[in-house]
């Protein structure tokens, strides 16, 4: 390929979007024509992208008509619609939704992490792991890489904006109303003073945590809780890894943390754990608690990769250690996983080996 | 014992103080004088208690004359140097500080569940567990008692009342000059706006979550980590029970919540889970995650029992739950346990079995 690949950003107005046009402006400049993508409502807006504004476009089968890879950014309802046929129209999709996570002939790819897993993609589709995922696999993957993984268990305090933008409308208004008051010493008194300005959650969230995020599931599991197994069973290719988490959602507008309580196969320091978080990409080791170096949402969001302190050995178990971690859900959890996964694809059309790469007329063959 | 036991609160003037005389004024009425006792800077105040305003005198010997039950509400620093002296002077002390809790003479007691431990009493003091701990023992004991106990791991969602009325005051301040901005998207920006005002904490607790609470031990593990682990192990009866711990402080003025993971001897079930905990002391299950039943700290706050929601039994571990509770830690977690305590002691002194108690006079004779 001679010209450079064409991008669309599907998904150019949302939360995630706008964040990925700003990494698309900052990042080495790997892409040709982007186009600007959304839904009809928001056709015509102009946005900045590589210092130029240009002209979002209505999404149809023409908007997709000459792309090379297409970043998905919408949610799944509309990905598991309009992915297949920006496939068929001959790009590889970047789906950052959960319409195909689970799917078998989807690649869920970390490239980080199983860089490898891209390649293979028989409907041309690569999906990006939800935020939650992401925010753990960075540093949970390399610990796996040196001590073979055989269980976690998980606690979320999760951010509002991954909840998309209504949430941290929400969230701002909660804030204003109970600001300035004595409340939340009563029974229900923060929800009489949030009235109906509840977002698309289930109880306030100004001075409150809410342990819930998702849709219901069988068990009393949420979809979220069930996502964080399965996708980093199929991220890290442990089919049969124990996986337990119980997700909630507190009052930080953006960054994801995580209490990580994970065994190895093999016994564990605090040494070892410390060398290879330190070394690894995507990873920044900030653990002194005596300095109170300690990662929190406040200090990393805005940042690219995640952030882990606390890491201490199980004191009960010679193969356990707990750990906690910090990552931006709209960057590595969102747009830059997918910008990462994107620009290896654009990488690989580059590349003189290209021809036989899996990309394009493939579909179904591999 | 004719005369109904005169009580000393040793602390009246602080926040646990506060909810101490609200439930001495609210339950049956089993004590004789009740004398409010705080630090001299305090001596003079009045504070009402049954109905009546009653002067607060000094800390002091004399101050402790007399006294059958003293519940002290202070700084561990103020009962080590004080509960010896009121247990001196015949008084049975109920501290719930840390300074006694891990000694293997004093009796660390939740009446719900070791309420046999309170006879035993060689220093003549009784200690009140961490309010953390007491978020949870009392879903994790009648559990235990079922299907016994093999191993937690608990993350915490603890609420800043715990950590004192400055801590209060701080997160107070800080939710004023957060809301109405946009501020908790830019790296700091949340830390420049609240600038000096982090009262007790080492970063922001509005729009953040802060993965530490306690002082620094080995291992990097917090004092108060460490605390679940020993006080669990000392009420549970289980001296080799495996526990892991990460605390994190989130926005939240008062009302604890825990995150869970709970491995059992035997297979669970959730609905005999749920049986149990509905028909347990101290506890109230809330439970039906289609109808957001679950609990929340803003609904939990000013009530006294442990609300558990999210009742999972893990999916790769027949013998596990996975659970989410939330209590008030200024009442079960603090005052409304130590008030149980004294409540059983004065039942104690005033039982015709009395002669044969080891209240008084018997200090290490037991």
């Amino acid at each position: 390929m001679i010209r450079k690949p064409a991008l669309a950003v599907v998904g150019a107005t949302g939360a995630v979007g706008a964040v990925m046009l700003q990494i698309v402006s900052q990042h080495e400049d790997v892409w040709g024509d982007v186009r600007l993508v959304a839904s009809p409502r928001s056709a015509g807006r102009k946005l900045a992208v590589r210092g130029e504004e240009t002209e979002v476009v209505a999404l149809s089968e023409e908007a997709l008509e000459g792309i090379d890879v297409a970043l998905f950014l919408v949610p799944a309802e509309v990905s598991a619609q309009w992915a297949p046929i920006a496939a068929a129209k001959g790009a590889v999709v970047v789906d950052s939704s959960a319409a195909f996570r689970a799917d078998a002939e989807v690649p869920l790819v970390v490239p980080e992490i199983n860089p490898h897993a891209l390649r293979v993609r028989p409907r041309g589709i690569v999906a990006s792991p939800h935020d939650t995922t992401l925010a753990m696999i960075p540093a949970i993957g390399a610990l796996h890489a040196e001590f073979g993984l055989d269980e976690l268990v998980v606690s979320s305090y999760q951010a509002v904006s991954g909840a998309g933008r209504d949430a941290v409308a929400a969230l701002r208004t909660q804030m204003s109303l109970v600001a300035g008051t004595e409340l939340g010493t009563g029974p229900g008194d923060v929800r009489r003073a949030v009235g109906d300005e509840l977002g698309p959650f289930a109880a306030p969230l100004a001075l409150n945590v809410v342990p819930w995020s998702g849709t219901v599931e069988d068990g009393g599991w949420s979809s979220e809780e069930l996502g964080l197994r399965a996708e980093t069973r199929k991220i890290l290719g442990l089919p049969s890894l124990r996986v337990s988490a119980t997700f909630v959602r507190v009052p930080v507008i953006t960054t994801h943390s995580l209490a990580v309580h994970a065994r190895f196969e093999s016994e564990v320091t605090v040494e070892r754990a410390h060398d290879i978080l330190a070394t690894s990409p995507a990873v920044v080791l900030y653990d002194d608690p005596e300095a109170a170096d300690f990662p929190t949402p406040a200090d990393v969001v805005g940042t690219d990769p995640t952030w882990v302190g606390r890491v201490r050995r199980a004191m009960d178990d010679p193969c356990a250690l707990d750990l906690f971690l910090c990552a931006d859900n709209l960057r590595k959890g969102a747009a830059l996983n997918s910008a990462q996964i994107a620009e290896a694809v654009a990488a690989e059309l580059a590349s003189p080996a290209s021809p036989g790469n899996p990309v394009r007329g493939r579909s179904g063959s591999l």
